[in-house]
């Protein structure tokens, strides 16, 4: 059986090992954005692989109950949950362990997620989950920040071709229930509009059919679909929203005049826990990247462990990144050089080479032929009489 | 409640919340052991924190049973467990994957891992591991190398007064062999010499007992014991133990003159799997940081998935950092300046504060005393008319 067949075998579908180039590309690009976050405040939370399952799953982390592995607690008896996703997590420390720092409470976090399936889209089943949250502030300012903030920090790692797809998936609800409409109708439209289906739209749409044709067709380059939205008679919510959005892009304009900006006014697929404006970040080579947008942190109350949430939590945004599709769009940073130091080369002297910035590779035994031995180490020097040589 | 009990109240026992602070400083600590592996040829790989159980079990892993957690896999029906130890996994990786990759072959690794239960010395179920592997060398430069790189990577983060204490594991088993000794009677000796009751081992040591004694009283700093050592007639097997010694300690010595070595000839506890010389790293201020020693890697044969292992595996040496004793031997770094920049400030502003090495705290909305406010976000700077003034 060769290697990568072998391999495979010996691990569960959706499971792999990162093998030494692949770990060391991720490694630095977690490490750099970490570094982007906390350059603007962020400050990094580790919160546990597992935890009560109660804990977990509650609120927003309900949604990923389906994805959840449990695990049996022998100390305390109580089933516990191996995170899917860990924004509820940083949510609960947001609500509970934190709650008396200053809001604006800036946070960040990096680290491995496991689920029961992978999806069509992801069929990794563990993957690293990067990202920041930004509690306690209601402001477009902060909608701002964040949108930002992942922008800055994709650009720090070298991605290339990025846009971002802002949405605010509370509209078409707004829309519905100002113009009358019932949950079931809203929920078949929100199907239809996922699709893009323009038919469908105009069968089920009654008096809200018109104005959402004209925000599908509207969606599209930021400029032109705030133009087109601009021009629309909105209810008085999703009036609101368009205030938002419009708020928003010009706080992005303002910072970023170069940055490829479009807007779906009627996004609302991966954005059911979102409570206003909400974004996907996209890069050309890779596809979609990471999202993010506003809920509501602690909103259940059951993470506050006293049965007394009052249901509405704090206002939070962030996004999360996933390292899988955002490797793929990253160029790896150049290794540095390695060179092979034979055997009986002194500590002191193969010190001053790595200080000198380079990998250095020890000679266990002498060999006859240096430059062969560092050849076979993948090593493109080799260190002789003091002096490092190219190989070849 | 107050915050931190009803925090813990939320959590299973030995899993806690990593919170800003000492998040950030374990992230910088595994960061730059990883940076001092690398430097030293240890290309890093990342092994998933699942795999089937009789894999993640086998041969060395076999130990862990105990302290691993199971899950049922949906899609294989096969059972898999939650890594309790990383060290399995770089040797199936090592025998399988990169199994024609070039000897001596270098890998690093840093991951979370989790445990049934903890123990009195470490009451933490969840803490991450950070260390290399060095496989298919068996020459005493190998040893030392895994031992001054370990001794390398802990003094650039900061370790202070750190020791190694080195052990041959084993010498003893060799020793009560040689002197013809069943297993029974090793196993009541072994038991004894780990109490170090000296008394236990005169009653069950018959012929070996005068031997084990002097190895016994003869551990402690590393010339001294290696010279009562010397004057010891060992059988064939433990004769060869000391040459190991001897020459590994001579290349320590040649490396790092100054280091701190000391020497336990009846060690065996904690080194049941280890098959040559082993070591511990010490510090003054907080115990035991790692520890580390010769194996075989994929001895059992299984991890080859093709039934047909030798029994033998390849030889390899390596070491396991604790993060969670490691840190409180190390000091903090300086965390650096946090600076308010008031609503409404550019963005390129607030770009290069972070150019020149500020952290920037945006204000969302517009504040009357923005000294106060940066007091209140934790800056001990805010900006004012573009100069950064310092708080109270």
């Amino acid at each position: 059986m060769p290697a990568d067949a072998l391999s495979s075998a010996l691990l569960p579908a959706g499971l792999h090992d990162v093998l030494p180039s692949e770990a060391a590309h991720e490694a630095a690009a977690v490490e750099r954005l970490l570094a982007e976050f906390a350059a603007q405040g962020y400050r990094r939370v580790d919160p546990p692989l597992v935890e009560f399952e109660e804990n977990l799953l509650s609120g927003p982390g309900a949604a990923m109950s389906k994805q959840t592995f449990r695990l049996m607690d022998p100390h305390s008896q109580r089933m516990m949950a191996v995170r899917a996703d860990i924004t509820p997590q940083i949510a609960r420390i947001a609500t509970t362990r934190l709650k008396n720092e200053a809001r604006p409470l800036r946070l960040c976090y990096a680290g491995q997620v496991l689920r029961v399936k992978g999806s069509q889209l992801r069929p990794e089943r563990q993957f690293t989950q990067v990202g920041v949250e930004l509690i306690g502030a209601l402001e477009a300012e902060a909608d701002a920040e964040v949108v930002l903030l992942a922008v800055q920090a994709l650009t720090a790692i070298g991605v290339p071709h990025l846009s971002v797809d802002l949405c605010v998936p509370t509209m078409v609800s707004r829309i519905c229930a100002g113009l009358g409409l019932g949950e079931e109708e809203i929920r078949e439209l929100r199907a239809a509009l996922d699709r893009k289906d323009a038919a469908a739209v105009a069968a089920v749409g009654g008096p809200a059919a018109a104005l959402l044709e004209s925000l599908m067709t509207a969606s599209g380059p930021a400029d032109r679909a705030m133009q087109a939205l601009a021009a629309l008679p909105l209810p008085e919510g999703a009036e609101k929203d368009r205030r938002r959005l419009t708020e928003t892009l010009a706080l992005l304009r303002a910072a970023m005049p170069g940055l490829t900006v479009t807007v779906d006014l009627v996004e609302h697929r991966g954005f059911e826990y979102q409570t206003g404006l909400s974004f996907t970040l996209f890069s050309r080579a890779a596809g979609e990247l990471g999202q993010g947008g506003r809920y509501r942190a602690g909103a259940q109350g059951e993470a506050r462990g006293d049965g007394k949430g009052d249901g509405r939590g704090e206002p939070a945004t962030g996004f999360t990144l996933y390292m899988d599709t955002l490797l793929r769009a990253v160029p790896a940073a150049k290794a540095p050089g390695r060179v092979y130091v034979p055997h009986g080369t002194s500590w002191e002297s193969a010190r001053k080479l790595r200080a000198e910035g380079w990998v250095t590779v020890a000679g266990l035994a002498p060999v006859a032929d240096a430059a062969a031995e560092a050849g076979r180490l993948h090593c493109g020097h080799w260190l002789a009489d003091g002096d490092v040589r190219t190989v070849g």
